[in-house]
């Protein structure tokens, strides 16, 4: 697996940009995996793409298979030590 | 298992309810499995939710397993279909 050439990072761009890239990997592309990865307030955003990507775009073609969640903590600008949750969902060709 | 026994469904209380609210179903309710379920924009905070529970309070003792997401669809007030996500986080005794 080619990890870096089918990951999509979620962050601020519009919802369907990335659904569109996740769609684009599995057809343009031919990707049999693609990972979709989130950090913090992002998550939610990152599930829906796959959901929207799976079962609207790509029905029957595509499914989300392990879904896991970590987190890193680290210091902020204030100093604080905060805990930062992230998610990776791997989406697999039927 | 006793599903609806160990169930947390994360909406728009305090952070730290929840927190408790997952440690205290392994602690003084001796539950094996909790199952930390949200919806739609409160996904993030289920994620976070499990991430500090398993990580920072019950670290060692309770482990994230399964995680499933699944959406829903359905007209809303305004009569347009729309999709929401929802997440479940399999908490496990370790």
């Amino acid at each position: 697996m080619e990890e870096n050439e089918h990951t999509i990072f979620v962050g601020s761009k519009p919802f369907m940009n990335y659904v569109t890239g996740v769609v684009m990997q599995f057809t343009t592309q031919n990707a049999d995996q693609v990972v979709v990865k989130a950090r913090g307030k992002f998550i939610s955003k990152a599930v829906d793409i796959a959901e929207v990507a799976s079962k609207r775009f790509l029905e029957g073609q595509v499914e989300i298979g392990k879904i896991a969640t970590s987190s890193e903590e680290f210091k902020n600008k204030e100093g604080r030590q905060v805990r930062v949750s992230t998610i990776e969902l791997n989406m697999l060709k039927k």
